[in-house]
């Protein structure tokens, strides 16, 4: 602001959600650009527990641009954080051009510092680029007044991070434009639309690493023919199929479509040559569980997806979760005691029936998952108004942790 | 023959052949006929290491038709029985009205007693009903002296047993017609045409019996898109490539292809609603090692193919057989000795360098193969000439076994 001292930073602190596709986003046509060969929907999770949070300072003390991430300086030159910088920088710099006044004093041939964490493991293998880039994005254009559209920049920090910049159901067209200018996300339906709907995050036992995302969808673009045909044929049709069942609230075409979709990726993944495998024996069995529960009821109460790793995350309805999660905590006796397997909102304790579990008749499979999450829908990203929130002091560097 | 005794049955004895796909068959156009959606290929494996025997007698004195199945009598009504049976009957019918007269006496109106055993395990999971089949229409053929095109009846005991009809390398031509008259299979080469070809079966400790293929690839059919392009778009392509690869003795041709449409079956699987996983862990630790092992001598030796079930099929050349073998048994260290782990053609005893164990870098995985069987490429059916191999006696009943 105008009436800021010489030396104390301009310091904004914002948050962001992760996001679960459930049509998903494998396989770029332009990898500079990050623009997908086609469209997918998530859900954003809540940011009560699942969340990004960045500081961004500005100060015309500062030196250079600088990052850290999880307490750790990182290098600021990769290109992709680069692109984010620039391009909110030249949205603030034409904004300026374009006559608005009050934006002089914002800094703009100032450095910026940047300081990031996540307050969920990283070994969740949940896209934690995606929160972070939407953060990045949403906190760098409020420290440089920038308004409007802004997926298109996150979308050049990470593909699925311009996802990340609504709360609720999200679409990302994939666009036509070389350019990429009209490659966005959009909201399809805002958080309140589906007050019902939960979402349970069941973390496997870590494994290895498995193969990255960026580097595993260039070959599967490259050697899959399943992909180019899922890509052009198969997943416009989903699209609209997925849009008009999160309008209808529609919970069995949302659920059979949110796994056939995730099947048909990783499918993808072992038509890729090599072959990559995400699902290990843990997801198989969630696979089978969700199925055979669903199967039991004769109606469709669950859904799983799976991302690039062995994760799953499961879509329910709020009275199904209590007994849902008793079927998992049975299925996949937990190493620890059932307090800290669960984790996020609290879930009522019932007893599971002898004919679920035979209906079920799974092999129980000891300490296959490590925790689960119960979470919901949850909004876009938010600014938090609280200074003591900030992660950079005053001098611009990383406040100290207790 | 025109000699024998009122009582004493007429009695022959064949051999056939399992036969392993390397272009996939999966999916039927007609249930009944056994018409597929796509052509496939295959390699005939030698029956000095995998084989179905067949006794079949006819005698005025039996009373029914009967079948002995690896020692058990089964239900002859079987509907796939019950059509091989009629149509070799048809044929043998024709023949006769079309005026040989040596035919007479064959016992046309005869019943007909069968008995039947595999030499190999069940559990190994090689598809025994297409040797199976194989094995009973050559015999029946040879029974009612029913000569020429026997493939088409083989089809519709077992689709992929028309395979097992021929010897070497064999496409079974899907065909356009209704009838199914023109869906048989054609030898490309003969078991004489790539003598360093050799085929290791590994064996996966069992597991739970995985979905059976007739109903899995009726799912397949109905539920999965990528399947329906598979077979449209993608096989034609690949049965000219495959074709050219064995003609030309192209190792590296064959070996990609072969993988590339195993992955592609198992991707279908996984697209079908629900999905099928016939891959387990020891399945992708296999993949896994064919691909580091070729990738650290920068050319493809090692093929792996899987039917629907976990165990490994690897292709490889003569002389790369020892040291695949030794990291087979380093990275599944075996839980019977050496001797008894490897079955079938004998394999020469070499070191494993250090260098390749760390290329392949893997975790070894104690017991997670039973064991393994050395073979190689084989010739079709043949007819067991001496008498004392029948599997049934005088009296038209089973041998017992000692």
């Amino acid at each position: 602001m105008p009436g800021d001292s010489m030396d104390k930073p301009n310091t904004v602190t914002c948050t962001a959600p992760v996001n679960i596709a459930v049509i998903k986003y494998w396989g770029k046509r332009n990898e500079e650009l990050i623009l997908p060969i086609n469209s997918s929907l998530s859900v954003t999770l809540h940011q009560d527990q699942l969340k990004t949070t960045t500081t961004v300072a500005t100060s015309r003390s500062f030196q250079e641009d600088r990052i850290w991430l999880n307490g750790k300086e990182e290098d600021i030159t990769h290109p992709r954080l680069q692109s984010c910088l620039r391009e909110i920088r030249r949205l603030a710099r034409k904004r300026r051009n374009d006559g608005d006044p009050a934006l002089d004093s914002k800094g703009l041939s100032h450095k910026v510092h940047i300081c990031s964490v996540n307050d969920f493991p990283t070994a969740a293998g949940l896209a934690s680029s995606a929160a972070g880039f939407a953060c990045l994005v949403y906190t760098l254009a409020r420290v440089f007044a920038v308004e409007g559209e802004l997926s298109g920049i996150a979308r050049q920090g990470s593909g699925s991070a311009c996802r990340s910049m609504y709360g609720g159901f999200v679409q990302w067209i994939m666009g036509q434009k070389d350019d990429g200018k009209d490659s966005l996300a959009q909201q399809v339906a805002p958080e309140t639309h589906w007050p019902e709907l939960r979402v349970l995050v069941l973390v496997a036992s870590a494994e290895r690493k498995p193969v990255g995302s960026t580097s595993g969808m260039q070959t599967s673009v490259q050697t899959s023919r399943l992909l180019k045909h899922r890509a052009e044929s198969v997943v416009p049709g989903r699209m609209v199929e997925m849009i008009e069942a999160v309008q209808r609230k529609d919970f069995a075409a949302f659920a059979e479509l949110t796994m056939k979709d995730s099947n048909q990726f990783h499918a993808t993944c072992l038509d890729t040559y090599p072959p990559i495998f995400y699902l290990n024996s843990v997801s198989q069995q969630v696979i089978k569980l969700v199925h055979r529960y669903n199967r039991h009821y004769g109606e469709t109460r669950l859904a799983y997806t799976f991302d690039a790793g062995p994760n799953a995350v499961i879509y329910t309805l709020q009275q199904h979760v209590p007994e849902f999660v008793q079927a998992v905590q049975h299925f996949f006796p937990p190493e620890t005691n059932g307090g800290q397997f669960l984790k996020g909102l609290p879930v009522d304790g019932v007893a599971l029936s002898e004919e679920l579990k035979q209906a079920i008749g799974l092999e129980p499979l000891p300490k296959g998952l490590s925790y689960v999450i119960s979470t919901k829908v949850g909004p876009g990203p938010c600014v938090v108004e609280d200074p003591t929130q900030h992660l950079l002091g005053s001098d611009g560097l990383p406040k100290k942790t207790v």
